[in-house]
């Protein structure tokens, strides 16, 4: 028997993903959020990444042969988590409009404040298809370490009160939320889980908020929003 | 550049991986600590382990294509943590003595009590060889669930005070000491990091000891500590 309740005590951290795509000799960047991530050697080092094969990020590694890494902290800008997480680069450009440092590699990293605990730059040295996902082994060429603590994949789920996003190899699609629900009544998101309350995220009541209104985490209009 | 400290900023869980290896139609288990395992895929499910090509385990897995994993919690005893994660297979038999439930698939877990968090039961479907390690694609053919946080890997080295063993991926040979010290004096083992600290520890003063005293967690005898 397989109770998939089990998959979620495995350990994580968050990080963004990005990478690049040339396209009639111009660069095309993405990025995502992903979790597994792990390091397999150390010398040299090499770090694994588990890519959904659906993900635009995947076929730009497939290109470029190139991945960065960004170590999110617990201080995470949540709409950075709403363009990396919920956003698909088949539909927006997540770089546009945006001002992240450029690695060596030339291949961005998302932001370099408090909300980042490391950054590495990758170069794809094998990979190996699994079903739905691949996972590239990247080997190191630059790490740096800011000395602020990473944010736990636990945090996000329960703090944040957040989903998985649906390619990530942690979803599960879902008789069982994996959202946290909280004392009170509130609307939740049912793209990314986001959960609005009154007393929680602003004085305002929720029918109180404009038409216009969306999810300030994915962008989801209020159609997308359900009473918890 | 490459700051080592980077590496640190990834987070994990702590398990035990066990797997068989069958020499004269006789069955031998083993199992070591590992922190380097994601989920990959979800349907069908598939975890990946990286296990250093040097550990007993690795030859077992390799022969039974087989492999378990016990995901830890907080409540862990530290005899096992001495046990699994720095004893070598090549050295002891970890499983003599134990009495540790089997898995379906005939490969042992390590227990099923408070110090557990989660099971799983694997079959090899792929590996890739990455230096010094080899990384295992398992799909899950059996996976259990208890209602018990796991460990993070964060907690291990903070908390217990611990440092990676040898053969981790995560190792760093160590001009810089990866143990986080405590504010007391007291003598550290040098093989597995245990602070033994007269308040901490016991209330008995290091020089009171016995001789043959060994550490409690990975069996190292008295001159194997050092005053920090």
């Amino acid at each position: 028997m397989i109770n998939e309740k089990a998959f979620r005590q495995l350990s994580y951290g968050l990080s963004i993903v990005t990478s690049r795509l040339m396209v009639d000799g111009q660069e095309a960047f993405n990025g995502q959020v992903a979790n597994a991530i792990f390091q397999v050697s150390s010398k040299p080092p090499v770090i694994a990444a588990s890519i959904n094969k659906d993900n635009l990020t995947h076929k730009y590694i497939n290109d470029s042969r190139l991945f960065n890494i960004t170590v999110l902290t617990e201080n995470i800008d949540m709409e950075k988590i709403g363009l990396f997480g919920y956003k698909s680069g088949h539909e927006v450009n997540k770089f546009e409009n945006r001002n992240d440092p450029m690695g060596e590699n030339g291949i961005p990293l998302v932001g370099e404040g408090d909300d980042v605990s490391a950054l590495f730059e990758c170069r794809v040295i094998s990979s190996i298809d699994v079903h739905t996902h691949t996972v590239f082994m990247g080997e190191v060429t630059r790490a740096a370490h800011f000395d602020q603590a990473p944010m736990t994949y636990a945090h996000f789920h329960k703090v944040k009160g957040m989903k998985s996003p649906k390619n990530a190899p942690t979803y599960i699609d879902d008789s069982e939320p994996v959202i946290e629900k909280g004392e009170s009544e509130g609307y939740v998101c049912d793209v990314c889980g986001f959960e609005y309350n009154a007393s929680g995220n602003s004085n305002i009541a929720w029918n109180d908020l404009p038409h216009d209104w969306i999810c300030p985490v994915c962008g989801a209009e209020r159609d997308a929003f359900s009473l918890q």
